[in-house]
């Protein structure tokens, strides 16, 4: 039998990858089979595979809790975690808990990240090179009086310096309802995740929006676009066509994102994309 | 005891995870115990652990293969791929197979990619914004002759869109000697991989030639950058300094990469950085 593995008292971090509850690191499943305490980020709506396949697989209790939640208990747990080890099951990829980690050095906390796949890199895997790739954007959901287009600037930049711009698109979770917002109790509308033909949508009324001033913004809806669902899951999708086509292109159930690859391709990514044509 | 999993007939490429042989994900794990055959990429020279290591956990014999030997291979793995379980554990993270998938892809061969952490968003572990990086950079070696700078134009544009550069930095593993381009059998130079420190000294020259012309690039000796080797291992270590006190300092072993930061940082980042000052 093997020695029985002591993990050190700190506090961890850890990826839980793109997928299902398999694609926790070995070294990240360790820590959660022996930590005191194991939370589970808020974005449980994301997990392809639901907190209880996680709570079955990894033989543990689950505290989930939204990121407000972890950060505003955050002092209680760190006080704790001098003693105690405590660990977060970050489902983006373990990169995003600056305020945590801080308070927790603040305190003489030790952290240890446990890194794991994240949709910044695995969007790889449609073909476009990851160092051609320029500022990563995120598109918001619209709402009657709010129509921000900052990020459709952003990718014409990366456009223009011949740059594949990825597009993170807006979830919603835990938003209160607005009867609610008065209340005591709140409550909230059922999540939502922003689909590709949503955001292609908005992107279409940006450029036409350019276009009636008499602008040609680089990019339009002829441009070449990539929409990928489900990226690291058995069912992932990745299609490929005009912004016109990405508008009405059902890819499925969430998480989606779009690529605006850049007007110069290399030919292995045109070879590449090809294959993913609408 | 659990039902004995039977992975599908297909050619897999597995990511390894940054640090050592327990940061495989579990999938890719489960993957590679029951492969018919195992190939590991060239770049062994950059495991942490040592190749031995993973195959004892592993409990497989590994093909060490080099990146030409997987392609030029590939057609032979491929004919076979129909009838027998390959995989492929890559260091890199798993995304830059392109032109491997294609040919699977092209011959009907089914691949699955198992995706794994990436240096390329790692890096978020030193307290940058990953949305506010530009285009990745690589600094190569210079030789006599050969001192290409064209990355370092790339830098000083991402710092006026106000955004951080990730410099990955030259490695050279199974170089042919000199000596024996001529004779049959090939011998090959010792592995190198370029320090924080040699790669500061370059940008440093680069930033001096420039000035000789009467210019003034936005990077200069002053600019403060960050330091990082062994990203994800035990012993990772960050350090913030000026780009003068970066080609002063050594980090230790192998693999170093650097960050220039835009010139405008969130407070939350200023408050990160700061933690790892020289």
């Amino acid at each position: 039998m093997a020695a029985l593995q002591v993990i050190p008292i700190m506090f961890y971090i850890i990826g839980l990858g793109l997928g299902d509850y398999k694609d926790i690191t070995v070294k990240g499943l360790e820590i959660v089979k022996k930590c005191d305490d194991v939370y589970l980020e808020a974005y449980t709506s994301i997990l392809t595979c639901g907190s209880s396949a996680l709570e079955e697989y990894y033989g543990r209790k689950l505290i989930i809790a939204d990121r407000d939640l972890v950060e505003q208990g955050a002092d209680d747990i760190l006080n704790e975690a001098m003693k105690k080890r405590y660990c977060v099951i970050d489902p983006f990829g373990a990169t995003t808990h600056t305020d945590l980690v801080l308070r927790a050095k603040e305190k003489g906390v030790q952290v240890q990240v446990i890194h794991n796949a994240s949709i910044l890199t695995a969007v790889g895997c449609c073909g476009l090179q990851l160092y051609s790739f320029g500022e990563t954007v995120s598109i918001p959901y619209w709402t009657e009086n709010w129509n921000p287009d900052s990020f459709f600037s952003k990718a014409c930049n990366n456009y223009r310096n011949k740059l594949h711009t990825l597009c993170l698109l807006d979830i919603k979770v835990k938003e209160p309802t607005l009867e609610s917002l008065t209340k005591k109790k709140k409550e909230y509308m059922p999540p939502k995740f922003m689909s590709v033909a949503e955001a292609s949508t908005q992107v279409l009324k940006i450029i036409e929006k350019h276009k009636k001033t008499g602008e040609t913004p680089e990019i339009n809806e002829d441009t070449l676009c990539v929409g990928l669902a489900r990226i690291g899951a058995k069912d992932q999708q990745i299609v490929v066509g005009s912004l016109t086509k990405m508008a009405e292109y059902d890819l499925g159930p969430p998480l989606h994102s779009l690529i605006i690859p850049g007007p110069v391709l290399h030919p292995m990514e045109i070879d590449y994309l090809e294959r993913f044509r609408i």
